[in-house]
């Protein structure tokens, strides 16, 4: 009943890391064909990946974990998840209902674990309700944009149900902003003073964007971008930079701004605290609007304020143009920058990149405009350790686009069990590990604490490079085929024999 | 002040994986080069790793862990620590405190996610609140043995306090059953009937075993024991066969006992329900004495206990006698009995045998009692993914002493990073990876449950073969040497020379 419910609304690809509690619901599954069951070797794989599926193919994978700990495994990811507000619907077994007085050995407190990662908790009581808590946790998903987690008892598993055919659950479909915010947020791109309109979410998809770019170009309103889970990138395609990390950068970014409209999230905040420095980005005095946020319709929402302003379908914006082959070959030492010049110019159309480059992104971001349309998914939630398996997801969700993961060496370690799903699944992923050998952003952070020379605790917790990893082995030892270039010339071969070809493929950059 | 407190007390080894809100304590470990900081490359070795050290040493070990997602992906390992008593302490940074409200990316419900796999959990106020509230933690995880978890604001570790010299913290020490319940286990013990004494936690040291081991001879009751963090086991001690894991084997090994006194923990009960089968494994009718449980001290009461029925120091009782040399080399393929038989002939003497076989124990339980005398680290909350950091941990505690992990492959997966941290600590371990390339656990409990033939999504969760992993690539990948055998003949001679050095090795058993 729980896989008709699930296949009756499209919902036919299951990430999964199963254990015993679990075992009829993999029966089930074993009954169902249409159901694509993927293994994922530990539970950050089966919920990054299932972040990606639905980051890609706009509609809900599921997962299927085992109890509490499982679930826990899972959690760092569903975080990212729930910031990416991806739909997702997990499903978590649990000991049978009357096992669980007895506090065997595998019991936990699941719903307190889930609540922290999850929209919506639920538990299914008995066999009979297993139909309705399916479907109120798949619409849940929907509506409100973000992970379900039901957990689903051994004996509800095992126990019978009268045999129906569940029809599609129609979950209400999300408004754009009211008509009110939209007029006031028209009135002040209309009033001359600098405006920004600071685009987060589902507002950097396509459709959105465009929109967003009219606005922009009608009313001399910055266009800028926070984290979001899938820009649309490339020629053709509105810029939206995106507000720097640092906060000394963002603060710079956001100077001088006397009102801002965010869409898609809230106002931009610190992704850290520090002594003396601000949280909020913005410049004191400036008006914030914040038209509309992640269960809106971001599309009606941009394409109405761009009708408010006069700047409908047809109306002109910046566009990024592509000169892909015009961007000069890298030269140099292999690093950060040449990297990304070197994976810019080689970038297919349609590709999918996922980036958890986090101090090694190099230049790609500023190349992107000139880049043919491509998608580029990010770390939204700060939960490093998704590259690997948001990359398997996309793939999984595109099986015709070309996935290229930027993937920093030190995050990647945190789900390199990934790597075996994208053999298994043998799915088309050139993963680039930019190997720095250490944990960058935290050398840099100890900087920002005011700790110049590191000593040897200090050293032994942010420096990777004793003993060195060996990615090409690591990649080989799970199924996928790698390379190591410590040049220019030979990351560019390496690059361009892995765009050529299907299959995943590894590089690692040492950088 | 928060290293001041915790070296005052002996905590001088922190295991970490530190992130950016932690900075600032990681600045300090850097002055305080008394305190040993081992980095895991995931947060599930950092509190598996924890767990080990603490079974070993007897005093907690620190951890480090970077906000809710960092303390998610160590859950697993917690939930283990949390069911072996295991003291711990962990330190969990999250954002200043005003940083809170911004609901930053990293921003989530730590205590929520910390209270199901912790006995304790705190949060510090502010700079002046960190002594007080470090000792409180320290306490809580000696008095109750158990897991305690900090919640340290960015603020509260970058704020100013007065200097001090700290204290040892002296928490009430543990006390055994009380007079009435060991006059009443005295009684029914003398009483005639067919009585059993069920080991588990702490009651399986050496010294708590040995007063059991005399109970029984002195009484004739059945020595039992159940899943325990660390059991002294071969030549010269009791020996107290383990409740089998499947039901009906259980439930055979218990029929017939008309009392059973439990030490250590509860009436043993089914790690998992399955559908008509009893939960509870005791014969109906049979009484339970829960004697002493995990807050007790039990060497205590079990010696009270064997002075109430005659057995005092000086008492006898069956004790294993050493015969390791008369066990008959293994013949035939290699599989989970040859391969723990040649691990029984080759351990050496004060060796820690770390086991997570799952189904590929074999024979080494059987053959224990013949061996030399050694210490005995289990799974106990049924959370895989343990062994490999487990064994860091104990090798950490006890450098003189040869660690010989156990690990089945399926669940060595969850925590392979481990390898990592045991080749740059040059830790003196030798990993036996039973490669059976299957969930070979679940594929029994599919058969549990009637399925008898796979189907292609069952057999796509269950089977690991495809591909198979390469755990000697695995292990060179993460600087760990490596070897595979096939044949016995090439499994003993691996043990031999990983046996004969010093260092960690890893012994890939294709079974």
């Amino acid at each position: 009943m729980l896989c008709d419910v699930l296949l009756a609304n499209g919902v036919d690809v299951c990430f999964a890391n199963p254990g015993t509690s679990e075992m009829h619901f993999v029966a089930a599954l074993d009954r169902k064909p249409a159901m694509r069951c993927v293994l994922g070797l530990s539970e950050g794989v089966v919920t990054g990946a299932a972040d990606g599926y639905a980051r890609m193919a706009d509609r809900p994978a599921a997962t299927l974990l085992h109890l509490g700990p499982g679930l826990a495994n899972g959690l760092a990811n569903l975080h990212n998840a729930r910031r990416a507000r991806t739909p997702m619907l997990n499903i978590v077994g649990d000991h049978a209902t009357h096992h669980l007085e007895l506090d065997a050995p595998l019991t936990s407190d699941i719903e307190s674990l889930a609540r922290p990662m999850s929209h919506w908790v639920g538990r299914v009581r008995d066999a009979a309700d297993v139909r309705a808590r399916t479907e109120e946790a798949y619409a849940a998903a929907l509506s409100r944009r973000g992970v379900s987690t039901l957990i689903l008892p051994a004996d509800a598993a095992w126990g019978e149900v009268e045999a129906a055919a569940p029809q599609p659950v129609a979950p209400p479909a999300p408004q754009p902003a009211p008509a009110r915010e939209l007029e006031r947020a028209a009135t002040a791109l209309r009033g001359g003073r600098k405006a920004a309109l600071i685009l987060a979410g589902r507002a950097l998809r396509a459709g959105a964007l465009e929109a967003a770019g009219r606005i922009a170009a009608a009313t001399g309103a910055a266009l800028l971008s926070q984290t979001a889970p899938r820009t649309a990138r490339g020629a053709g395609r509105a810029v939206a930079p995106r507000i720097p990390y640092a906060v000394e950068q963002a603060v710079a970014a956001l100077a001088g701004f006397e009102v801002a409209i965010c869409v898609g999230g809230g106002q931009p905040v610190a992704f850290f605290a520090y002594p003396g420095k601000p949280g909020r980005l913005l410049p004191p005095g400036c008006e914030v609007i914040e038209l509309a946020g992640p269960g809106h319709d971001l599309d009606a929402t941009l394409e109405a304020l761009a009708g408010e302003v006069g700047a409908g379908p047809g109306a002109p914006f910046a566009r990024g143009r592509l000169a892909q082959r015009d961007i000069p070959a890298p030269a140099g030492p292999l690093d950060a920058d040449t990297v990304s010049i070197a994976v810019a110019r080689a970038l297919p159309q349609d590709a999918i990149v996922c980036d958890e480059s986090i101090t090694s992104g190099g230049r790609l971001a500023a190349l992107a405009p000139s880049l043919p349309p491509h998608d580029h998914l990010m770390l939204t939630g700060g939960a490093i350790g998704i590259g690997i398996p948001l990359a398997a997801g996309a793939a999984i969700a595109c099986p015709d686009r070309k996935v290229v993961a930027l993937q920093a060496d030190g995050s990647g370690m945190y789900t390199v069990q990934g790597l075996w799903t994208q053999a298994r699944e043998n799915l088309d992923i050139v993963t680039i590990v930019l190997a720095n050998r250490a944990y960058a952003i935290l050398q840099g952070e100890m900087r920002n604490v005011g700790v110049n020379r590191f000593g040897r605790n200090a050293s032994r917790m942010l420096d990777l490079g004793d003993p060195a990893l060996d990615w090409c082995a690591l990649a080989n030892g799970m199924g996928v085929e790698a390379g190591r270039a410590e040049t220019v010339e030979e990351f560019t071969a390496l690059l361009d024999a892995a765009l050529s070809r299907r299959g995943p493929f590894l590089i690692e950059a040492l950088i």
